[in-house]
């Protein structure tokens, strides 16, 4: 597994509306906190992506993966740690782990591409690139 | 209880993901059903929502309520009649009513409100609010 | 409006999947942002919900509202007040503003009945009913 | 890309709660849809998976990936195809197109385990994998 460098980490609280009736929390929840994830890494290296879109670029998801190794429950605090896998010129990949006391619950990644709002493809702005290199991970 | 003269029936099968770990459908979810409900409602009236939107106006909910009295669950198939309880000059409630196998489930409401783009309260077009009278329902 | 004598409060972000095309976190959102309010009000005066449940008490949703005055946005960091509105034998309802920066953007309020496993309506614990007295609102 | 010899369609309406502020489904939401799919599959196949799990087999999705060509939008009619990409004695692989008037949009898979009520590995009941077989895709 890569090794997270430099990460930004969460907290969240397993809500009760993401459970389903298997009772942990459904599988489509944790996408919702990787969000928070690369949105808290993303402002931490000071460029919030509330900014980042309002500047005209936009970071929509094109893949991502997930492995749950154990669910997370009801009321779990869950840790987030987020960090960025791979830097291209027009794309972008954040890898996540999620944690209960130090146990790896999941481990996942999303890939972005960087699109005007016309949807065309542009160069992820350098400024943006250049700021979240430290926190690009290392090979295991 | 209010009587649907004409009303927009859809029928959904509730998702796995949709229920939470009481084993039934999160409360929350039926708001996502009587979306489809009003959209139905509306593109049968001849105005889709989409069209609406892409006219500059938009119908955000700005109240609503809900009451369950019957839970539904995964992968039952549910019926949501949708009507139109109330029509002013710029707001307008939707009513709804939640059933499986003609049982009530649940009973709701959604008020929405009339604005533009940069959100300026607006007059609900009159040819959106002349098509969609036939659904007004009728006092019990 | 009530006052809020005594009142849990949390914090949260919203998240970029809780926007819809409007561009405001989506009215289903804020029922999630609720389960945080009164979870965390539960386990503030002594009866985490989820040992509640795991003594075989359900407190499920039967009815809710709420009114959207201003639409919270993705990033926003939104404040939950939550409190006790009334409190039955057999019911119990929570009474939720929400807030950004002292601006209120939203009240609501959620209506719990109090079930076994078998869905056979209780009395709610005297233990957690005394425990939650003190969050009891006055009329305003 | 595999063929899908046989395969269970459904067809869903994208829902305006599903999008998000960029205007498209949000990534999370393709999951929900699969759901959809996979349940229509196993119920056409003989097995409802509602049946499945009171029969005490439970399938949580373990790992799942998607990769999304072009968004899917508001009010969309979307096709989704279900097949089984890999049927082996303890788990079991979806896979999944999802097409809006025969453009293709997105492709994923989701791979469950079978477990029982605690949790505990087991194969998955030999009438179910027979029943399956005929969904079995074949290599592109």
């Amino acid at each position: 597994m890569v090794v997270f460098v430099r990460q930004f980490v969460t907290e969240i609280s397993v809500r009760y509306g993401e459970t389903d009736q298997m009772g942990v929390a459904h599988h489509s929840s944790y996408l919702l906190w990787f969000e928070l994830g690369r949105t808290g890494l993303l402002r931490e290296a000071g460029h919030a992506y509330r900014d980042i879109e309002q500047g005209g670029n936009l970071l929509p998801v094109v893949e991502y993966a997930c492995k749950i190794r154990i669910g997370a429950k009801y009321d779990d605090v869950v840790r987030i740690e987020t960090a960025v896998e791979t830097l291209k010129s027009r794309t972008l990949t954040f890898s996540y782990k999620v944690k209960r006391e130090n146990k790896l619950l999941a481990t996942a990644w999303t890939k972005h591409l960087c699109v005007d709002r016309d949807n065309n493809i542009r160069r992820i702005p350098p400024e943006i690139a250049e700021a979240i290199v430290p926190y690009l991970v290392s090979p295991g």
